[in-house]
């Protein structure tokens, strides 16, 4: 089902979600598309095509049951099996999203983290190993594992993607700001925080 | 100009300001259409589409210049006037995120944290202070600083965002996998890294 949704769907889905884990929490059976719509300043219309999408039916007057829409979507988008990945720079970053305990009930699982600088290699970051990046190509095969968290400095980052490629992986979530140059069978997820931010502030009209 | 730019364009641009920004380091004086949009995966007419509206010209057959256009963007979505912000939270992300150099070269200057953790409180993170988050409303009046990234635990992410409201903060560039409830005249920019991650392993059909 998650390949006939567009980008931008996905997108709003994960919205929804994070608004009715919060729902969930507080013990709230209903939720409506409108109060959806209102706390993501969207339209109502919008909320109620992409649920129908997802097979989801709401109650008239009722709306939707939280716990039910939100297995939905994490059904759809592939929330409960867990990913396993490697975190390639053990600086400022890449030891703070090691550490992050919430990526694991996500399904994200950082197993392991990678350094070329011989003052980490050998240390932990949290309960997690950091280990010589030239031990990666060995621990992809050993763990099976073809993701990575690209979290070094930007003048580094086309070699070092060009490494993992090499060493196996297949799937890279970028933070560095830079666009790495792969071929069509290796996706790469840009995390632009720079970006992001001024985006932000562009569209917020910041001053 | 930035006004009546769509949100989807004043993204592309800050992808085609990465680019640029490379090229400028390698020293590339041109850069054409085609080469943005097979960097970034994308169609090419949509390049010159976005390019046109800001009023960047290119020479037929050489392309763009690559400091112009990157000046261009610059200017349009003003990425040189310096922007002040508080990093609320010195946990492992907003401790990352204050260390981080790269945000003053893109006019983010964060100038000091808050934390409710007296263990914290006092303390340097590199060479920012942390505060207690009681100090915060005078800080924001002493220094003039309406811009808050949110980096606190999801529990507490609600009450402190309204403290924050409170204490004259309109820009929260909020961390924390949670949809804040806020009025009209408060900006939130939600940057759910877990979500986007979500996004990514669904996109890209992650297995």
């Amino acid at each position: 089902m998650k390949n006939t949704l567009s980008q931008r769907t996905i997108n709003r889905l994960t919205q929804y979600h994070t608004i009715l884990r919060d729902y969930t929490k507080k013990d709230i059976d209903y939720i409506t598309s409108s109060q959806i719509a209102n706390l993501l300043t969207m339209d109502e219309t919008q909320v109620r095509k992409d649920v129908k999408q997802i097979n989801c039916k709401g109650k008239c007057k009722v709306g939707y049951q939280v716990k039910e829409l939100k297995n939905i979507i994490e059904k759809v988008l592939d929330y409960n099996t867990t990913k396993h990945a490697f975190v390639i720079g053990a600086g400022n970053l890449g030891m703070a999203l090691s550490k992050y305990s919430k990526f694991s009930e996500f399904g994200l699982d950082i197993v392991c983290l990678f350094d070329t600088d011989k003052n980490k290699i050998g240390k932990l970051a949290g309960e997690k190993h950091i280990y010589s990046l030239e031990e990666l190509p060995e621990k992809v095969k050993e763990l099976n594992i073809n993701i990575a968290i690209l979290t070094i400095p930007n003048k580094f980052a086309q070699d070092v993607c060009d490494f993992l490629v090499k060493s196996g992986i297949k799937y890279i979530w970028n933070f560095t700001p830079t666009v790495l140059k792969v071929n069509d069978d290796i996706k790469v997820w840009n995390e632009n925080l720079i970006g992001s931010f001024i985006q932000f502030c562009a569209i917020s009209n910041v001053k």
